[in-house]
């Protein structure tokens, strides 16, 4: 048996580990336009700000370490086409390679801003594969760039944010809507906006970019949609992401209406013999009930390793869904977020009753407490939990915290079973009553408020 | 209506603040031997320590900040029993008190050591109550003792070491058992140890005291069972714990096998009009399912909110048990635990299967990784968790990491179950696959070879 994969990054590798576990006798085959499979560009950031030294040190696995396991690559070779009915490829070498299982995790595409791809300018920069990594860091140390401008203020334009400040470079960070981290309640949005106006990161919202030119020496110049002007030696673009699905769409492969690929819970798609995974497809929420476009790394190692299973004939698991859990590192703070905010919940049906409190991260009385800062969505009509967001200090722990409301999440707790949760208790580091439930006490009360002034 | 509260602990104390929210005209009165209610036990460590400079920090509320809320306080009045019938309670005071509703909060009695008790000296601590603390501590500003023996290495006995090493005493451990910390299974129980033995405890396990003697310069000169002998100027007995239900007993409520107080779900004890809550009762188990004996400040919380419930008429919440969540910190590191140890499940009749793993607490790549080591615990028949265990530096975050499986388990998932949670990954702060999936598929493959093998 032979199962080819496209696209060597979480997803796909995830599959071709699961693969080399279950049927060490299968041939696997990544196939990827990339240089570099299996590589972290979650860490791109990192390796941005000068936390990380070392390019090479972001491979998960290098090429050889795979090789080794018995997984053949075929590097910077792009797929052109499926023929789903012969079960075969045809790539960008000319190359026409054969089948028995297909696994697409081609990922994503950023989207693009045509004012700046107008511009054709080698400042101007996409954060999407390891190369465009490669080709930022590079710039970076050629030319110890002054000022910086990133357009988009999500996940990787606040990361990016940091990253300037953190190497000394000006940083201004202008987004389309009306709040920064479109994932946060515009509560927590704040904190993260003044965490970085606090590090001297210039931030506009409610805005984009008008204009935009080179100048002659080199620098771009953008004038930007509430007509302030900027000179900057590098432009980060960072407006969002769509499925990377051409492929599969000309092969006839069903998509959804954003583009995605359409699967199954094994992670199979509209044509036999065709798995995909990753952020190529569509993801089943949990707290929606229904599918939805939600990319996420963490999603695409669990699909990618069932993908695997089943092109291994082990269908023992199934994506059971995802949550859109997150966590966001701002310098010294942590935001984190899990299942549903007020809007989106509202859109859905729901009868959101939304609170939020403040708690020590432990026992006032032992030193070095911090203040976390966190929020619970709940549905008035049947008390179930919809969703939590934290914001505090890194050593306060949000980011595990956060673990727990989705461990919660998963098994459609109502919030007050959050208050029947045995958590752990020790002075120096929590508290008899952990935050989360103390902010489910508060939604209770709160919830019952409302219920008898209804009456 | 009046409810009579017997403790001023946290049961007690849970209870009263929730019939004051629930029930603004009842009358509330808490009775407690003590002369300090609503006092933090578990930070005495922290006060001996030193970490904690003034005594009344450790009070949650003063009884000023109670009786502002409305609660009446009978303070250093011991109950001497309970006229179940015509309802009314004798003091040590000599008072006759009614009441419509009595709550019993009062908590347990160290286990005692004759050996030590039959010294009658001022150097011998017992751990117990905030005047135990207040006395060791005014012992230790007096007199700078230089040495200490703790008997008994559970949670106060591996606290207070660590607490004196703070202080710069130079501090012996023993411990009966062969191990110390006996909710640790044997692996993490030697971690421990080796924290406290690289900070300078010496500990002893499978030791006892054989004899005991007051030297004529007011130390206490001890002999131990493995033939050692120490003289030291101080001693902390902390061998355990026992319900503290004599008051129940003698008033004909119904006790278990280990002389903790019979309850129901709602905290009712046998006898009509009392409640009972905190560590003199029973406690649910929900992995053991059924009632066994384990008395935390958490669980006291929980359940003294619910006895406080109940006598206000509000049958809303139930206590659905616990798993015995646990944290101890020791020196910078941090031992946690949830659920059931091997010993324990095979007693029970489980099918064990133990595994544990070390993996880093985020991306190595990212700098200040450190290692985690986490164990799971399942049943091979079920597949079901049945415990999970922890042990990491304090900003590994275990102490939270720890809750996620105690929410897993709240929800009785399978091993398998654990990989599908949809966990937080930021390369600064986690991994793609947490750590307890990390764990999770190493126990499912384990368990597949067993099951393959015996084929």
């Amino acid at each position: 048996m032979k199962v080819v994969i496209v696209g060597g990054s979480d997803a796909g590798v995830s599959a071709a580990l699961r693969i080399r576990e279950l049927q060490p006798n299968y041939e696997v085959l990544i196939v990827t336009k990339d240089s570099y499979p299996n590589f972290s560009v979650c860490g791109l950031p990192y390796l941005h700000s000068g936390e990380i030294s070392d390019f090479r040190s972001l491979f998960h696995r290098t090429p050889q370490d795979l090789e080794a396991l018995g997984i053949k690559l075929k590097l910077d070779t792009q797929v052109l086409a499926i023929d789903a009915k012969d079960q075969v490829l045809s790539t960008s070498s000319g190359e026409h390679i054969t089948y028995d299982t297909l696994i697409l995790g081609t990922g994503v595409l950023p989207r693009r801003l045509s004012v700046l791809d107008d511009l054709c300018s080698p400042s101007v920069f996409y954060l999407h594969s390891p190369t465009d990594g490669e080709r930022l860091e590079s710039f970076i140390r050629t030319n110890t760039p002054r000022s910086a401008l990133i357009i988009g203020a999500g996940y990787i334009g606040v990361e990016m944010a940091e990253a300037f400040i953190t190497r000394d470079i000006r940083t201004y960070l202008i987004e389309q809507n009306d709040q920064i981290f479109p994932s946060a309640e515009v509560e927590f949005a704040t904190r993260i906006q003044d965490a970085l106006i606090r590090r001297g990161v210039s931030i506009h919202t409610s805005c984009g970019v008008e204009k935009a030119s080179q100048t002659l020496d080199d620098k771009i110049s953008v004038t930007l949609t509430d007509e302030e002007s900027l000179e900057v030696d590098l432009v980060v673009v960072a407006v969002g992401v769509r499925p990377n699905s051409m492929l599969a769409e000309v092969a006839g492969i069903e998509l959804n209406t954003q583009g995605a690929i359409v699967v199954d819970s094994y992670m199979r798609t509209s044509k036999p013999n065709i798995l995909a995974a990753g952020d190529v497809v569509h993801t089943f929420h949990r707290v929606l009930d229904r599918f939805t476009y939600l990319p996420l790394g963490s999603t695409a190692h669990k699909q990618g390793a069932i993908a695997g299973e089943v092109a291994s004939l082990d269908q023992t698991h199934r994506f059971t869904g995802s949550l859109g859990t997150q966590v966001l590192k701002v310098f010294e703070d942590v935001f984190a977020t899990t299942g549903l905010k007020r809007e989106q919940s509202l859109r859905e049906g729901f009868d959101p009753l939304f609170i939020e409190i403040e708690a020590d991260d432990h026992k006032a009385y032992y030193p070095g407490a911090n203040k976390i800062y966190l929020s619970i969505l709940g549905d008035r009509a049947t008390k179930r939990l919809l969703g939590v967001q934290m914001y505090a200090k890194v050593t306060s722990a949000v980011h595990k915290r956060i673990d727990v409301a989705a461990a919660a999440l998963y098994s459609s707790m109502t919030v007050s079973e959050l208050l029947d949760l045995d958590l752990s208790y020790n002075p120096p580091l929590g508290s008899p009553w952990d935050p989360l439930q103390v902010a489910a006490a508060e939604w209770i009360r709160r919830s019952q408020i409302r219920q008898e002034s209804s009456r």
